[in-house]
């Protein structure tokens, strides 16, 4: 059964190979009136694309997306807002080769055991350019939910085996995520984490990390317990995206050796207001957003694609083998995904704020 | 938005407050023809019940489960398996002093935000008690995978700050996990578990855990992608227990320290069969399953309710507060919680099962 | 799949079949803090209910209603709503001579080869007692509505070949449909409707109708095109109500034989609002509501069972044979539809308030 | 709320507007290893473009498709099939002097009710030219349920009064259908449709019709109570088309004027096969299909785009006048009707052909 489709009042649905025609989505629920351009979409985009720094593939993903429905004369119509990007610069002759030895760590064997047939292309539809179409659908809900007053903002916290130490502020963040290829807001530890990296690439070996999302400004009562509580959809969305496996929302695995006396968050007034001293809690209790920062972190695994020699099986001979990729891939997938799991933050978040009935679904306000 | 729904083919959906005339589930999906008995959902239920031993709360909740419709003469019809359990043995009193005091770390204040209107006695929807529904299902649904020789097992793998150090056998833990008041299948760190827990109690505190759940025997080929990967599914479903603050696949936030060539699961040939040297994967790849066991786990946090003084706020006369809770709680839930995962990971499956056309969704056969 | 869930923001799920335990319905998406009390659905639970008149069966459903969840203090929860009717004076015996028989015009041969294995006493989960769930959520539907100045009515336009002539007033609707057993509003009409009926009774054989249902007071702009037009989903909700063989929309059928000039309502201004000056279109125009009233038709098809005998299969033997159905039968069942298809209505119109925005999810005001 | 997207198992999600930069779909839920190229695509939009004779509007649609996605040499990868065509020979200037003067019978009013943002360039989303997804998404459809057996025909029944008087067989509607303007598969009644649809065109009017659509080959069984009834699906995927204004199962409405002696299918054997002996019913019995042939009509309303004057009111100055349109269009849209409505036809029973398990979700066979 397909399960290309995210969102239950704002959803998306995704399509495309990575190395077929093209890639794109359909974004539903956008009210009618709000101001979009290709522009606005470009930028997200241009984030996510690979070749932009040593630590990235070198594929040049131009990546340029035209809107081909749901907008007229630069305003949304509240009509589905479908948008595509041609797929360029690709070149399969690698994948030949290879094309019925699955990659270890991939998902070219799963795909071949469910499907039994497959485009080997690039990972076809299981590769990272998969989320372009997330990408360019992230960038509405970020618009939709700037309108509201909500900033969604991440960074990569923690890569080959170097971390960042404690919780940084929104500003620095914002100030410094852009400014190194790791897409981490504290430089120093940036550098230390790009350093291992390469360290790690030399040797033809990929490493991992983590990444945490936040949500500024998100208002009380979003999610709908008892199933479709906001950190369990925030889960779903943040383990879909490729190389994940964890989700933690707040303090995560840290509160399983915490007492409650530390773990809960006492609850204050300030400024008249109803608010939590701190948030171990992540912003979410009983599934429904407290008003606090929304915070998630994920582990992202390492790169499959190595250069090292790895065991396989050719699955036209049913004969084991071994495997050694060629060409350059991106050793540290974690700057890559920051974009793209805020994207998810943003997805849910928006769709929650329909949800709760606090954006108009018709008409943009 | 109502969320109270989960699954796709097979779906659940459950309803009723903690404190109110009843707790039930609709199972949707099950074909006719399965023979089913309320015996088959009351071992599940006796299993989640509180009051076991002294780790767990006093209330005596007997649970005894009525089938309502969806079964004739023993038999499943196809149609919507109706469940009740009536609320008995109910104290609502200790409730009234604090309906306007949200207990820190509870719900309490996020349904009152979210609202405006809430049942208080005893944590209304958003109790534990609200799992009697999910459990109750949960028979249902393993009743399904094990006729199609899937089992689900979990146990407690760490609490109060007490770890397993390695994974167990599916054997051990079939033996142990119901031997002693953790449901932890190493019997000795079940012991020093127990200790910790109650060494905490004795403060008036509570403490947190992991636990582990396991799919044994699932076929390869479960999964939707892009959005519907059989591991964002079951985080989503584990992240919406009451409590579970982090959601792990596999070897989880350790993979993000690994390098490639460490987390890469080598495949091999095995009795003819394309199988994973090792399970660093916990059985998914790029969200479709491998054919290798199913593993997660998930952090939870310590109990809320402790009786250690916490500050709140007076809701009713908007004054920060102090609040002591009276009675006695369950000083670490995680082994009440072992059921419920195990529901919510068999649930997860047996809808994939009829996603993926490995159950016939009209005919038991 | 299963498929006993309509709506998408606010939804219900009924289970249960004519002779089991009970029947029932969850009522999903009802905000908190609406009175609600078990009167406010058994009033409507009395129109659906049989035995109120010689033109219907003599089954006895006392039919009260128990709310087991989402209520607290006479006010909704804003929690899932689950209603309950224990099924009582269920005389089984009649159906265990025929239970391998199928009879003609009944869903029990197609329950029968979809299912393998059926509930065959009073038709199972096919029977007419099905619409208790429907007309018990069609009562909360109803009363969120009435909150909004949205009023249902219907009445029985046709039956046995005997038509009301002219569209009737709401005041006259109001004031007669309660008042005579075909539940028609022209009290002339309703006489010559029973006599044919109970002429054709006479006979052993029944007859069918037409019921029309309308909504008063519905904004414009409910309908959420491509697919999920406000007619469509009309359509989909009335088909979907046994015996029904045909969903019109305004003039209906009539519109298939008019000139575009004739068909097409005049848009005017009446008191500075945009109005049309006649409603051939039944107050829906590409899908969404004009904001004049909703106007729906559905074609009845005589009540299957008849005494007469009839052909059939003896399923156990694979032998034609013939089938003489004993008892007491609705011999229209027009008048019983028309409070299911008032609660189909209100349920669709409900869900459509909300999905625009128009009612709020979470708090009623 | 989006309502974009029909089908649960198999599912489509159109997109774009009638003058926009281009139409599209996306298909999920197709299995992997079906083969499919863009000319299976082609030959069913070829069939619902217009142009093709006087009885047409003039725009020259070419409607080239091109598949992006989920095909790759040839076959089907399981993944979504995102196929697009460009909106090329538009002319969107009879459209300015009228975008404040909502044309009666269109949707242009309650767009505009809706959204207060609408692109009013040849009807935007509401146009005839939606229809263009649909019919490619449906080609997918008739493809996958000839694998199974299953045809689908369909054909003009009625048109500006003149109807055909009894059922065509299928081999005389596959004959004719396409050698007449008007899609019906008399050719005698089909001549004088056509001589009263020109008469009404040539004095600036237009005339509506009745169009029949025809399931052969449908397995039993199919159909999901008590919602999601085979029929209630049909009834809104029928509905969901633009001047659809009834929808009519079987006998439809005549079946509210017969006796149940009359209306019931007798219950026979025939080659060993449980069948009926008449089809009344329309080969659907309690919402699931009997494995007779399934039959629908539905009523098709006058093209609301005549020549005559119309009265409509201003919206930009709130004032009544009058609007007079210009240039050509299709004096009966019943011809283009045909394959939508077969196309929609396909869908459902494509989608249920997957939810009862007959289709294998993953792979082709």
């Amino acid at each position: 059964m397909s399960g290309n489709t995210i969102g239950k009042a704002f959803k998306i649905t995704t399509w495309g190979e990575s190395h077929g025609t093209a890639i794109g989505v359909v974004v539903n629920g956008v009210p009618a009136g709000m101001s979009l351009s290709e522009a606005d979409i470009q930028r997200e985009l241009n984030r996510r694309r690979p070749g932009q720094s040593i630590l990235a593939s070198p594929r040049k993903e131009r990546d340029r997306v035209e809107i081909l429905s749901g907008v007229f004369q630069g305003k949304t119509l509240g009509t589905p807002i479908s948008m595509l990007v041609r797929n360029v610069d690709v070149d399969s002759t690698p994948y030949e080769a290879i094309k019925t030895k699955p990659r270890p760590g991939h998902a070219d064997l799963t795909y071949w055991l469910k499907f039994g047939y497959v485009d080997y292309r690039g990972g076809g539809r299981s590769a990272a350019r998969e989320t372009v179409g997330r990408v360019a659908a992230g960038a509405i809900a970020k618009k939709l939910l700037a309108a509201q007053g909500i900033e969604i903002i991440g960074h990569t916290v923690e890569a080959a085996g170097i971390a960042v130490g404690r919780e940084l502020s929104p500003a620095k963040i914002r100030k410094n995520v852009e400014r190194n290829p790791m897409r981490c807001a504290d430089l120093n530890v940036a550098r230390r984490m790009k350093a291992a990296v390469l360290e790690a690439a030399a040797e033809g070996d990929s490493t991992g990390g983590m990444v945490e999302v936040r949500a500024l400004g998100a208002p009380p009562g979003l999610g709908d317990p008892v199933f479709d509580k906001l950190d369990a959809e925030i889960a779903h969305a943040l383990m879909s995206i490729g190389s994940v496996k964890a989700v933690l929302i707040g303090a995560g695995c840290k509160l399983a050796r915490m007492r409650g006396s530390e773990a809960n968050d006492p609850i204050i007034l300030r400024r008249g207001k109803v608010v939590m001293e701190t948030n171990q809690a992540g912003g979410i209790l009983g599934g429904i957003s407290t008003g606090m920062p929304i915070v998630a972190r994920i582990a992202v695994k390492p790169t499959p694609s190595i250069t090292k020699p790895q065991r396989t099986v050719d699955l036209a001979r049913m004969k084991e083998t071994e495997i050694k990729l060629k060409g350059r891939f991106d050793p540290n997938i974690c700057p890559r995904i920051v974009p793209v799991a805020e994207a998810m933050l943003a997805l849910i978040l928006a769709d929650h704020m329909f949800r709760a009935g606090k954006i108009n679904p018709d008409r943009f306000k």
